[in-house]
């Protein structure tokens, strides 16, 4: 795993692979460049962002007109060869197009005497959010172009790193975030950004530009719904567990049962867990295709904690495989426990006072070897499951695949793991001593919600409403009876609309 | 991981960063448009596919004029806003050079009446296949190229899903295939397509537009065979399994070993698979290195079954991978399972009645620890092949690095697991009990493969073998012996010719 | 698992999908190029490579042309149907501008009659390095340009496979390596193969084109060094295990404990490699940050050890993580051995002979319970490291999720496996018994670093080195306070400076 850390040292390293490019003129027009290089670009501010933007734009064939407020002041070194170090007033003059405005939020207003200079140009807000929710029109790109009312002001180069930048996007992340509000600023920017090697994505006018300064910012925003869900869920089970059979058992006979706090209840704890967020993944489908029944058509919204929810079942999906993998471990562990070698010694014990030579039970053997054999095929289809939630694997699958495995492997997996559980449970469940306390085992309380995605899911097999919901995912609509589509909708197959 | 569901409400939510570009007027040379906005591209239909194209495209800073039927009915929210919903004539008329067939095939023939104001512009065809097998010339793409042969026909985007085309190519597939007959037209549709945030990928002329339409139609197309294969072989094995020590010690004896079969005869199947199927990734190679050897040139094609196989190769690999994995999981159960349990109190209560102190059997502790070291180390390295046949991580590598991982790492596994079993098999394969009715032990059988695969690679690891073979393929005939090459032959570190 | 191998003769299928062109005629002007096709490609060379260039380059809509020394004598079939095989100079001179040196470096000499045909074209030089640390100078590249003044030789398309030539960018490595002294070539040469569906990386001038030569031929160059260290720390510890547990008793007491070398002591000497490794992951960064602290400013380099040492963390965190793994699946076999099992059965010898009804330890329990729990979560932790490592994963984070992945739960990993550590010794470490022959046990030892560096970590951790360390990293330096910074450094969040 690579980890974060110092990495600023390194920029510094002469790379000899640096071009010197002396003989370059100034050359404003876009048709005579065609064939002479690339165009200048201008760059305002000398920070390490400054530093590494000119390394790329320099490699990359560009010359790079790097502004400071007093040039001679700066260490020569420090910039690559060929950069060209001049006043701000040069560099914005200099420019052929674009201008990066390479310096903190709070210093934007000691470029306004460049107003004039900058008239016209592009001025590239590479700046991150100070903080999150200051709303659209409260964004850096926002206020540099009210600063600057007569340039084009265009976001973009922040999701970057000054590492990526300068290294070029070997295996980082290539992807580069734009918007602004002058479609042909953006062009240039996007075509700068290409030739720089990275992906431009083009996210629409300068309103994007919040987005995109507090993009950097986020700390995973569609994992803090699951985990937290996931984290109550287990928790309350825990509890649960923790009650019915460590503290009752204590008040109640004294029974000392503490030591199976750090490891045996996390390992009732875990499968259970598992099972429900699993249920949880495929719930919010099969509730979206009734909604879809009931109103007879696919052109409402759906209220917006379905649309929530349906965006997080690829993240409850991997919390539940997370849990399903440590209850796998957690098992497996459970021979190697002390407490299982002096169960078993005592057991020997028991068995040769007894004068018992065969503790054989055919039964327990079957339940045994059938929950553990169905437990692991629904571990091996979960994992691949989970294999192919990795974007370099699903970015191969095509939309027939895609669901094939998600929807077709997911139910295998559920089913199996409801089996594995009713093995588990056996005839325990009609056996009254696991009821104690008046609380079912935690087993059977966990069985619920994956028993009713799968009852909702044969129900929704059911011919009938197999062909209404197909007919109304092709834009059919029971108030409404359209005319047989004439120039509708291509693409059901590639759409959108998915199955559960 | 990402289930597949219902998106297609979500597809409505108004997007805050779509641009509104009124102020674009019509451009009709590509001149003039370089520097003031892109081009209108037009769009027949109005479905869910018209609907997040013109989204993608008003974000990209395009024109969308969407043509319908009748323009008036469409309910007005459900285009993003800066659409311009237009008739079919004033989309067709309108595009200044790109026009997108957004409707289903059948639909086709509604357009005639367009086929004026389309001619010399492109036409995209962005139609999925109905089913499988219709031949090259059936394609939807080749049936629009034949209603409006003056147009420009390009087949394409049909591989992208509308949702992928709304959010823009955030972390879904880029990849766009594209194919057409006229050059110029698919270096328009390849522009646009960048524009918009993919990775258009040609794939020549019209004639690939068969496979393009039914490419979101196949389903693993590469993993039938594998599948098949390691299944029917699994079947062979369980059963001989089954045969052998439960259905025949029942008939001859009376004795009941059912209760192996849900566990026990699986997870003695598994490795056997396993093994067996990991010789077949590298018998074809072996295979075909003797064949060019026998033939003396590489310039002779290989038979299609042996082409088929070597081309399945990383499928068997990963199957392979997959049942030894099922293998070492089945095996960690083997202690949990009450049998073994059962097993250990009777030896114990045995053992006592029998007053033996100490039971210990050296050989039979290094065996287990022999058996289980190698079997723990080929997993192992089987984990770092499996890893690096990841897209994103195979990517990283060089065609050495490549080579040496699948091709060292591999046969390095293969000899793991051949010592795994002969460890586990010890002294068994000399003792006549083993040959129960005539049949000798399940990994005596799956041993066959893997040994003939490794004598084979050490036949082909003699020097004499090693130089022809390195000699045909630089290009070297044994029949018609050419002059020293001369113009010849770049590469053969980067070639394809490989090794095996 | 994908498996390197013959795939030569594939190559020779003939693909449905080549385009024919002959209609296109030889276009001068990029202007009249632009709308009518790509303009004509030359290529000298008629091997493997050459051949897959003009399958890839008539796909694109270029026209090839393959110039051969005796095109005559050229099998017909070889080449794909629209390839136009002429004589070399017919190349040289009928290619618009780009023209690839597609044979063998050491026949370069033979293309000195071209010299005037090529004067002014742009020379693309596909070829690999002979051998490694030919330095700058003595590239292939520089020997092409040397040979050819008057034309514009650029590196590049060394690192693709024909076989990724000839089938397009689909699934393999998309990355071309491109550099060059001519920055208008090199754009030629970029364009070129954007438009064959590459994404080229400009490195530079022609300076550059040794490395990129070499790229090829360099087996895993940042994993030697992380995977050396590793196999000595395990040799080592091994070895003190070997004298500790096995000779060290043998000598003294005749006590035979080789039957622990297979697995025994492997299983006790993984965990101490994985944990000394983690610790070497953590240890640079506090160093670095030590230094920076002690210099007062980030403005010097560090010594090249640390720079290496730094740039090898993500190895080591791997490498660390193999370990962890290999750890979990021996300990998980550790009670299917034989030896688990007689240990145990003459356990239950005893205890029934010795007449003890119960043998539970009320203390060996918890001991147990608590380091399973805490090793099993600490591998949990490590499992999450290891997935968003993958570049795949890796890419999709921002930089503040990156470093709380890498340095939150790396710490949170380490802080885990120090705990499973200390409760497995638990008072072991206080009793004599445990420093037999003067040594003390194995885990004592590998538990030093790491609480080294939790130690480091904590004391960066107070505030007022905190400050100061915030401070450096944003720019400030003690010797030369700084006016406060006006055009300064924007992206301390984006930026490279990064935390520990």
């Amino acid at each position: 795993m690579s980890v974060g850390g110092i990495r600023a040292p390194l920029l510094r390293e002469s790379r000899p692979e640096e071009e010197e490019e002396e003989e370059v003129e100034v050359l404003h027009s876009e048709e005579e460049v065609g064939h002479r290089g690339h165009p200048p670009v201008g760059i305002l501010g000398s920070g390490d962002f400054a530093r590494s933007l000119a390394t790329r734009l320099l490699a990359s064939g560009h010359r790079a007109l790097v502004g400071s407020r007093d040039p001679t002041r700066l260490p020569g070194g420090l910039f690559p060869e060929g950069t060209e170090l001049v006043s701000q007033m040069e560099a914005a003059v200099g420019a052929e197009r674009v201008v990066f405005a390479a310096l903190f939020p709070e210093h934007y207003h000691s470029l306004v005497g460049l107003r004039e200079a900058l008239a016209g140009k592009v001025l590239v807000d590479v700046s991150n959010a100070d903080g999150l929710g200051r709303g659209a029109e409260g964004s850096n790109a926002h206020r540099l172009a009210r600063m600057f009312p007569q340039s084009h002001v265009v976001k973009g180069f922040n999701v970057i790193s000054a590492w990526t930048l300068q290294t070029g996007a070997h295996d980082g992340n290539r992807q580069v975030l734009i918007c602004g509000d002058c479609p042909d600023s953006k062009a240039a920017v996007v075509q700068l950004a290409q030739r720089m090697g990275f992906s431009p994505l083009d996210l629409g006018c300068l309103g994007a530009s919040g987005a995109i300064e507090e993009a950097p910012l986020r700390a995973f925003p569609s994992w803090q719904g699951p985990i937290l869900a996931t984290l109550l869920l287990f928790l309350f089970l825990y509890g649960y567990g923790f009650l019915k059979c460590v503290l009752f058992p204590y008040l109640a006979r004294g029974q000392n049962n503490f030591y199976q706090l750090p490891l045996e209840t996390v390992s009732q704890t875990l499968p259970a867990v598992a099972m429900v967020t699993l249920a949880l993944v495929y719930l919010p489908g099969l509730l979206a295709a009734g909604l879809q029944l009931s109103r007879g058509t696919k052109y409402r919204r759906f209220p917006s904690w379905l649309d929530r929810w349906l965006g997080s079942r690829k993240q409850l999906g991997l919390l539940s495989f997370l849990c399903a993998g440590l209850h796998v471990i957690y098992s497996m562990c459970l021979s190697i426990r002390r407490a299982a070698q002096y169960s078993l010694l005592n057991a020997a014990y028991r068995q040769v006072k007894a004068e018992v030579p065969n503790s054989w039970v055919e039964q327990e053997v079957w339940r045994s070897d059938l929950y553990l054999s169905s437990g692991i095929l629904g571990f091996g289809v979960l994992c691949v499951l989970a294999i192919t939630s990795l974007p370099s694997v699903g970015n191969t699958l095509n939309w027939r695949e895609f669901t094939f495995v998600q929807s077709g492997l997911g139910y295998a997996a559920l089913t199996l793991i409801v089996m594995h559980t009713l093995f588990f449970g056996w005839d325990m469940a009609f056996s009254p001593g696991s009821y104690s306390y008046y609380l079912p085992p935690l087993f059977l309380l966990a069985l619920v919600p994956p028993c009713v995605v799968l009852v909702g899911r044969l129900l929704l097999a059911l011919p009938c409403l197999v062909c209404r919901l197909a007919k109304i995912r092709r834009g059919w609509e029971s108030k409404r009876p359209r005319t047989p589509p004439k120039d509708q909708e291509v693409g059901t197959t590639n759409a959108v609309a998915g199955d559960d």
